[in-house]
Order: structure tokens, then sequence, then C-alpha cells
């Protein structure tokens, strides 16, 4: 197993978890690799968890400032919520523990567009990274690390972080060699250039992640697979989203503003965005591109079957079905696969170069197209923003997709203002339920009501939002934006009151 | 005066306004020339207004969609709104007239961030442009435009017009040769490439406008002067933003995170952003450089002075005593300055590579820091989102100004939700008020809350505030973003039924 630990010094810097997470002082800022659910530290955390809890039973204070790529796992973000030793997070989670305890106001969370983390870092917005703790698939004779299977914001962390602390995952595969690209020429402004990426499987970096080897503290060998659940397959009402997504693109193209292998496509994670990409291969679409943040087992299927070219992202999320696909025909992958840093896959100069087609979910959107991707009553976090807003604001096109309508009809995901906005009036472009799509690019706000209440809302709440709209066009202060503010959130207080949306 | 236009083809295309304005039927889209009330044309949306009216009076319908680069003057919006003849209306206006015509709900606007007009209208998603009246200084032999005081969507609009009529004006002075600089390698996706801008006063395209002259149907040949009006001097509030401003840019510099040279400025207009030029001369500043949307006086006397080695920007926004001075020094100023299309000067790629520092009024921000640039009370837009969110999501740092308090203190600009945001919570790094200012990077929600309330909030409403703050985190669904939602816009609410958002 040290086979994977090729340079000697760092070798002799092995140590069980218990003695890495040691090395780890309360109050300390700890910046660990993981980007949803892939590639994160599987043993330094769950020590830290104990050892923190050890400290807690002695009646010493013991919190962390914890700093990922993006959601991680129970065996760290879950097992560090439970100890109580999460002070402040960021820039995205998932974890229910973790979540819990954010909403019980417990652990302070910024929520943080994915693409802006490595350099807020970098310009020192975040403070002093003190510990970072990265997996890697094999530690090189050199010192460079081999990746594992997310990039997310490593580069940053071993970068800045005054100690390091490597996990090296034998479990990860040694096929996934030459599958990174870690560009290496950002810089502070005022020195900055251009990115000289103009195609989504364009390499302009290098393959391994630089670190010196004078600030690694420990090694830790694991052998643990990723923790990522089974996707269901695609419901009736994803199918159906997606279905109006697909009839969109094929208008789009017949009217001449895309053409047959559109353009690099984001796709978020879940049934919905898997849905999508199933229904742009049963609907014949052939040599497409993919510039995203994450793998998911339906990209895998439009890799292997020619539906997708070439895709890039910075992060697997794969099943396990789907990771025993992708290890069995890894050398077929491998050169359709590229994974860059999250400062590259969700960079806004990029996306907007490429033109990417931004498909995300959401929890609601409004009358005027404004959404909430956050937010249970505006008060409750969810997951976070992720990479929605770099793709929505500087993507080609900016879609955002959900059920019309959650909690068996209890909520409605079309309401009169949203509770939190995530993304503004100006950054959306198509908003789609099962119901159908309204296409909101060039239309005034009052246009936008009338296509978002003629094609989005469920029928159920159709009458409650025209009701209000029309009302709100008759008796608003302004008739620009119109809107009733005794009633603007109500439907979301009814919710709250008595457990449905519905009058 | 003919000299102006020495294209001999063009020459014999001159008419009088009546006669350009006879081109343009009912029901056309108009791009026209205008950014910040400088360089639109002065003369064909007169004849226009009037040929409009005298169509209503014979009961013929006649409407207009009106693209510009940002707001205009009374010549343009005025007399088109007033005489009935806009339907549609983006990206941005200021003009009292057409203001309250959208308030009434009589016309539609789209509020558009400004560096993303001239791709929706390429992308095809504004639909076809009919006509295009763009003001010029003059016209070459070859046909290409000089411009006049702002450029703005000029190029696309010259470019996707069907139809294209030319106001040469006289009056915008010919020592302008030389300072634009159009750049003509913007492409669709996915062919396009970096945007080859290092530096804010970097040239990368052409001094003149290139348009098929077979495409111009009429050159209409005006004197008028831009309509800008005079800027009050600072006063003390908003001498004393600039101060909290210029003293935590000092504080910045202190701790290593800015240079003494800053990084390039973006600038609001309005007296605000003036005194804050005004406080970086005060405060001994030296070579600092612009990249930003508009010149106004303030920025012609830092560059005057040394204060400013270099402003780039789309348009001028000169008072009288600004253009004579502008003018009788015009050659101390062509090195200096650069004007670009506001496709460049506010394009996300290049105001993330420069680093810009965003400084940018705002109607209210809440305690979590969304920002609201546009409406009152939810539902009645003032101007537009402008260029605020291209640089507050693309700069280095995005600050929000405002008085903490308007109409006399029975509006307070802190409120406990915003009642439109057009930044959201993830997108505004400092707040500032005349009381403060509150330094929100890597805060979490309730953090961002505790710093407003401390630095920002007026101390008539201080105790409102808090008191909101600290009920919201007892009795809130959600204790990350503590919410009262029958309460949290129940400030404009009051405002709108008392005069006062006062308890």
């Amino acid at each position: 197993m040290s086979g994977r630990i090729a340079h000697a010094g760092l070798a002799a810097l092995r140590m069980d978890a218990d003695h890495a997470a040691a090395l780890i002082a309360p109050g300390m800022t700890v910046g660990m690799s993981g980007f949803t659910g892939a590639g994160y530290p599987k043993a330094v955390p769950l020590a830290l968890a104990t050892r923190i809890s050890d400290a807690h039973e002695r009646g010493e204070p013991f919190r962390l400032r914890v700093l990922t790529g993006a959601s991680t796992a129970p065996e760290l973000d879950g097992a560090l919520a439970r100890a109580g030793g999460i002070d402040f997070r960021l820039p995205y989670q998932s974890d229910p523990e973790l979540r819990a305890r954010i909403n019980r106001g417990e652990i302070e969370y910024m929520d943080l567009h994915l693409g802006h983390v490595a350099q807020y870092a970098l310009f020192g917005f975040l403070g002093r990274i003190d510990v970072a703790i990265i997996e890697a698939t094999a530690i090189l004779a050199d010192g460079r690390l081999l990746p594992s299977t997310s990039i997310g914001n490593n580069k940053t962390w071993l970068d800045l972080a005054d100690k390091v602390i490597v996990e090296v995952n034998q479990r990860q595969p040694l096929g996934l060699d030459g599958m990174h690209d870690i560009y290496y020429g950002t810089a502070m402004p005022p020195d900055r250039k251009p990115i000289p990426l103009l195609h989504p499987g364009d390499r302009i970096g290098e393959p391994y992640l630089r670190v010196d080897p004078a600030k690694i503290v420990a090694v830790v060998e694991t052998d643990a697979p990723d923790r990522i659940g089974r996707f269901s397959p695609p419901d009736d009402v994803s199918k159906r989203i997606a279905a109006h997504l697909v009839e969109f693109f094929r208008h789009e193209i017949r009217v001449g503003r895309l053409s047959e292998r559109l353009l690099p496509l984001q796709s978020g994670v879940g049934n919905i965005a898997n849905a999508v990409l199933a229904g742009l291969r049963e609907g014949g679409f052939r040599g497409l591109n993919a510039f995203t943040e994450v793998i998911q087992d339906g990209m895998l299927d439009l890799l292997a079957d020619g539906t997708l070219e070439m895709a890039s992202a910075t992060s697997f999320s794969l099943s396990p079905e789907g990771v025993d696909e992708f290890v069995r025909n890894i050398e077929r992958y491998r050169n359709r696969i590229v994974l860059r840093p999250q400062e590259m896959s969700n960079h806004g100069e990029l996306i907007r170069r490429l033109g990417c087609i931004a498909m995300n979910g959401m929890v609601e959107a409004d009358l005027y197209g404004n959404v909430n991707s956050t937010h249970v009553a505006g008060s409750s976090i969810i997951n976070g923003i992720g990479g929605s807003g770099d793709f929505a604001r500087n993507g080609f096109l900016s879609c955002f997709m959900t059920p019309s309508t959650a909690k068996g009809g209890a909520i409605s995901a079309i309401v009169p203002m949203v509770s939190h906005v995530d993304h503004t009036e100006h950054d959306v472009a198509v908003v789609v339920t099962e119901q159908g799509l309204a296409d909101l690019r060039g239309l005034s706000p009052k246009q936008r009501a009338r296509a978002i209440i003629a094609h989005c809302v469920h029928p159920d709440y159709r009458p409650m939002l025209a009701d209000y709209f029309e009302r709100a066009c008759r008796d608003s202060f302004g008739k620009h934006t119109p809107h009733l503010l005794p009633e603007a959130l109500s439907w979301h207080q009814r919710y709250l009151n008595t457990g449905s949306m519905r009058a």
C-alpha cells in the first residue's frame, strides 16, 4: 500500500488518523477536500470528531472553522457537526445533521458561489487557513499529489494552508491518473491574465496538485469508498420536466438560436438533472459537450453512447454501480473527462465564453422570475446556492427546474414572492415545471408573470396565483412589479401555520 | 457643416428629422444610442414623437419597442413616453415621464444588466432590431462613424439593425477622435475567444464604429448639447459615507489586502460617487485607475490632478462646466480616457480579471446583506439595476452605499427584508451609510445582521431593527436567516399606509 507514497520523506510521515487529528487545535480554520460526496478525507475528520467529543467531555471548548469544496459525507460534516465541533462552515453542505444544527442557530454557515471561494480565500477575505486535509489517490516521488475523485478547492487549500495532512486512499483508482487538469495560471489582480481555455475539453494545466512537502505534517492511509447513494430512476414528473426542456431546445434549434450540438451543458445534481440527460439521449442528440460541476451516472451513460463527446467537471458523483462501470471502463473515459479545480469549472469567464446552458433545480420561483435555491420559508437553509449562480449569471441560457408542488401538493413551487432570492429577475431565462415551460427572455415583469401563470404553476394553485396577480395589478403601489406586500409572503406563512399553502 | 460627412453617398442621404422619422413604422423595434444622458440622438426621436402623436390623433395606433444603452434625456425617453409611443423599453431609464408611465402599468420595461444587453441581442433573445438611430460626431470617408460622447450598445445596434439612421451632431467635439476603442473580436459561442484586455487603459479595438453604408437610410444633422444637469457639491452625508469608505481602503492597505494604488475603481453616478472620488483625492491617493461605466465631473478632476492615471468607461456624464473643462483641455485628456462599448466596460470577464472595486448606490439593504437597487416598496421602479450587478458580482470588492434614511427620516434604508432583491447576500461585501461601514466578507447571515445593525442603521431605527432581529432569532422557523414573515415587509407597508416606516 505504501507503493502509493513514492516520496520517501513523506512516506516517513505516515501515521494513523488519531495522531494526525492531534495536530489540529481548537479554533483552527481547516480547508478540506470534498465535493458532492466525492474525494473527501475519510479518516482524519472522524478521528477529529472523537478528539473534539473527548475535549467537550473534559469541559474544554473545541470548535473549528471548516471550509470545503462543496458537500461531503457523514464521516466529515455529519461526524464533526454531531460532535459540536463546527463553529463556522462554508461554502456548501447537504448533511442532515449539519443542516439541522445550522437551522437551530448552533453553527454559522456562509453560503457562497462555488466559483468565488478560491479567490475569496486568496484575497484574504476568509482569514488564515491553518490546516488543509486533502484526500489523494497517490503521492508522486516529487511530492505532488495525484488527486482523487474531486478537486474542488484543493489547490487553494494546499497553496494557502500553513500545514497539510494528506489522506492517501487506496480505494481510489490509479486509473484516474491523467484525468485532472490543475491550472496554475491564476494570480491576484492586477496581474491576472485571460484563462486560455476555449473548449470544454481543453487541458490548460497539469495533472497533479503541487504542494510544498515541507508543509506536509502527516500522511494517513485509508481504504474507503466515497459515500454516494443510488439515484432512483427518473419518475414521471422528472420526465415531464425533461421533455419540456428538450422540446424547448428543439424549438431553439429550429429558429436558429442553437445548433444541433447545442452548447456546453451544465447540469445540477439529482433526478431531474438525470432525467434531462436521459431526455437528450432519447431525443437523438449527439456530439454534445458538458462544462459542469459534477459527473453523475447519467453523464457516464451519455459519454458511453456518444451523446456526450466530452465532459469537464470538478467532481464525480457516482452511485456504487456508476463507480463499478467507471472503474471497469476507465480507459474508455480517460480522454473524454477532465476534472478541474472548482475555480475553473465554475469560473464566470469560462462559462460566459463557452456559452453554457445552465440547468439547475430550485426551491421556488415567483411570478416575476426571481428564484430561491436555498431556503424554506425564507429562514431555513436546505443546502446552498452551489454553482447555480455562477452558471445562471454567466451562461448562454439559465434554466431553473422544479416540480410545481412539493409535500404532496401542500407547497406550491410557484409563489407570489419568493421568500429568499438567490437568482434575481435579471438572471433567470427559463422556468420549467412538469406543467410546462415559461420562456422569460426579453419580457417585462408582468409579461413574465403571465407566462409563469400560464405554463408553470400547478392547476390547484393557478387560480390563487392568478387572483393575486390580478389584484396586485389593480391595487399595487407601483404597477411595474405589482405586489401586495401584506400578502406577498402569506403563502409561506400559511404553510408554517397550517401545513399547507392552500387557502 | 457637411464637412462632418465625408462619405459622398451618405452626404446625399441628408434629410431633416421629420423625413427620417417617417421611415419608422408602428410596431418597430428601435435601437438608439445614448448612455447616462450622453450621445443620444437629439432630433429624430422628437420628430418621431410628433409623428406618433399625430397618428394617435388620427386614431391610429403607433407604439415602438425602444432599446438604448442606458438612460437618455427628455428629448428621447420623455418625448416618446409623453406621446404614448413606447410599448416596451430596455435596459435602463431615468426619465420622470417614462418612469411614471412604467409605474402606472402603461409601458412594459425590462431591467437588464448593462453588460448583458449586447449579447442578448446577438443571441436573438430580444427579437429583431428594425432600425438603429445613432448619434455620431462625424462620418468618415469610408462610412465609418466617429462616435460621440457615449458608445453604449451602438456597435450592436449598428450590426443588427436592418436600417440605420445617423444623427451627426456638430456640437460634439471633433477632438473626441481617438478616444474610443471599439472591440470587434466578439463572437457567438462556441467561437468566443478571451478578450485581450489586461489593463484599464488597453486599446484592443478600433477608434470608429463600422456600419454597412448600404443599411444607412438617413443622415440628420444636429447641433445640440447633451442634457446633463449640474451636480450639487457633496453634502455632509455624502462626505461621511465617502470618509468611511476611504478609511476602509486605508485599512485594507494596512493589512495587505490592497496596494496603495488600490485596484481599478468602478463608481456609480451621483453625488455620493463624486464624494468618494473627492475623498480619494483628499486622502492623498495617486496613480489610481478607473474601469467604470461613466466619466463624471469628479473623475475629470482626478484625471487633471493625477489622482487618476487612466479612466475607461462607455460614456461621459458631464455637467455644462465639465463639458467646458473637457473641451478646453481635450488634448490633455485624450490619452488618459478610453470609451468602450458597454459590452466591454461592463464585461464580467474583464471586471473579474482587473479586480474592480465596485462602488454603487442602492435603495435599501436588509439585515442579511441583500440589496435593492431598483424598487420602492417592491413594486415601483426607480431607474434600473444598470451595471451594478456586473460589477458587484465580478469585482474584487462589492460596496453599496446609501444615506441611512430618506424622505427626511421617514424611510430607513436598512430594513428587515428588502422589498426587491437585485444583489443577493452572495454578492455584497460592504454596506456603507453615513453611520458607518459594515464589512460582510466571510460572515454568516446572523453575523452580517449584527454588523449592519451596529454600523449602518440610523439610530432612530436601530432599536426597531435590533428588536426585529432578536425576536426573529427566537421565533423564526429556521435560525439560519431568521425572519418573521408577517413582519418582514411591514416597514414598507407602514410607509405606504402612514408615510413613515417609524412604528
